[in-house]
């Protein structure tokens, strides 16, 4: 059994109100990877780099258990390169600069032994190549998770819905799931979401937590307070691998468990939040992570013990 | 024991993208006293209204426990007025009219009956006239729970900094949390305010929700994804009024206990939203309210039992 993970392995250079970065590690599949890895340290990945990349960053993937047989290096050319500024209310951002380089005509291919992954992670990438992925696949995996951006709801909404269809969990965020269903009202727009494809829907609200709606059941994952957020970028990518770490790890897809995954991808956004790139991802410890959860679970317990009609109710 | 509340009585114009009335009855007072009533119906209302006063709201506040006897009744004046209009958002609003009339010199006078009050709502008003009702009180209360609004900040920020000073519980929004504090760091800010007084800080953040602070903890909770948010007018004041009437019922301000408070606030506010003005808050039933904290708990409750370090940890 395995956990498949496609997405970018890039370059990022990034501008805070905090600070600036040079070229630094990034990409969706790099931060997904990252993040996962502490829970299921067997994952595939699937991207593609030109030879200009760090092969310590690729050495460290590797040690965290990432199979990196499925990554294309290109000779001669370069890696995708994106550069952005955060405004100061770090709620949103500026492009500064795209190069998609090797990104440009990227054929996934996956490798023989991951055909038969159980669980796979489509990170934000155009919407064919998700599907030319899943295609590759051998058989139904048990669990599909992908994530997008408003991006290809401009530019590909045809093959977007078309690998909507296909997957199990779909993770956007508020303002992408308004766009999907085309109403303010995030409730309603989950109904009309589950009804394209996805069992298991995600809105994510950045430094407002996370909705989780599965039938007529919805979940809210707080995000913890934070001293300082000092860069965003990659905070949706660990969320999803923290996510669909503990999933694998468990191999449990019960609304209890689902839950569970959703505070710890919450807890692995709020490690990368705290620090450039992959940096806070690159070494936590058990403990650390432990510790993190903890506060998940201090900030939302509560017991429901008195109610006007005088029963008493322990409902938690 | 006994509650006191004081605020505005007022006549409220509503336009959102969903209709628009005439004048309704609204006011902060009117709406925390609603809210709290259905937990504790001994409350005391200090405000003003002109001739012009709507007799039948007057009548169901009577009937739910609210001694109008500090309610002072203007001849020949009219009621503090004011009109609204929501942007599609609902997170926005323009004000179109102000008429303060009975408002711009009201001098608040605490009755006999209520100068001994246990518990203490200071409804967004003046400072200056918070702090007359506290110098009218026989003896500190047990509980002084105070809401402001950045206007204040703005236009009286010496005399808001002196009433918190004397108060146990304030309620902003963030907007307000972080001029108040001038960081955009809500755990920060909350470090800041704590220092100026209250004890504890509640930061509401609407639609996303509402965090306690208490001393180094923290806690929050969740907002309910509503099919619609109708009105969002009252919404802060029924929360608070809630919120108040729950601590007085059960006397009990252990942190376990604040946080049952601000669930019951949460869900007050929730059902505030859906109907224009006071209208959902005027006729509850215990029930109704029963299920809806219900369905806080359910949306907010999860049992974390599987971590990386493979302990099984039951955190709840």
């Amino acid at each position: 059994m395995s956990l498949l993970v496609i997405g970018t392995v890039a370059y990022d250079a990034i501008e805070t109100p905090f600070g600036k970065t040079d070229k630094i590690v990034g990409g969706a599949a790099s931060f997904i990877s990252l993040a996962a890895s502490y829970y299921y340290p067997n994952i595939h990945l699937v991207s593609v780099i030109g030879d200009d990349y760090d092969q310590n960053f690729l050495k460290l993937l590797q040690s965290k258990g990432v199979n990196l047989s499925g990554l294309q290096i290109k000779q001669g050319e370069k890696s995708f390169f994106w550069k952005g500024k955060y405004h100061i209310d770090m709620n949103s951002r500026d492009t500064l600069d795209t190069q998609l380089n090797v990104l440009s005509n990227f054929d996934p291919i996956v490798p023989e032994a991951a055909k038969n992954a159980e669980f796979v992670m489509l990170g934000n990438l155009m919407p064919s190549l998700q599907m030319k992925v899943l295609n590759q696949l051998s058989h139904r995996p048990k669990l599909v998770m992908m994530d997008t951006m408003n991006f290809w709801m401009e530019t590909a909404m045809d093959d977007l819905l078309k690998v909507m269809k296909e997957v199990d969990i779909l993770t956007i965020n508020d303002e992408e799931a308004r766009i999907l269903a085309k109403t303010p009202s995030l409730r309603k727009a989950a109904t009309q979401i589950l009804k394209m494809g996805p069992k298991i829907l995600i809105i994510k609200k950045g430094e407002h937590g996370a909705l989780l709606f599965y039938k007529d059941e919805v979940f809210f994952a707080p995000a913890l307070p934070l001293e300082e957020v000092f860069d965003p970028t990659g905070a949706g990518d660990s969320f999803a691998g923290g996510m669909i770490g503990y999933l694998a790890r468990t191999n449990d897809l019960s609304f209890e468990n689902l839950k569970r995954a959703i505070i710890v991808g919450s807890a692995m956004a709020s490690f990368t939040v705290e620090k450039f790139g992959t940096e806070a991802l690159q070494h936590l410890t058990p403990i650390q992570i432990h510790n993190r959860i903890q506060e998940f679970v201090k900030l939302s317990s509560f017991e429901m013990k008195w109610l006007p009609d005088s029963e008493t109710v322990n409902s938690r």
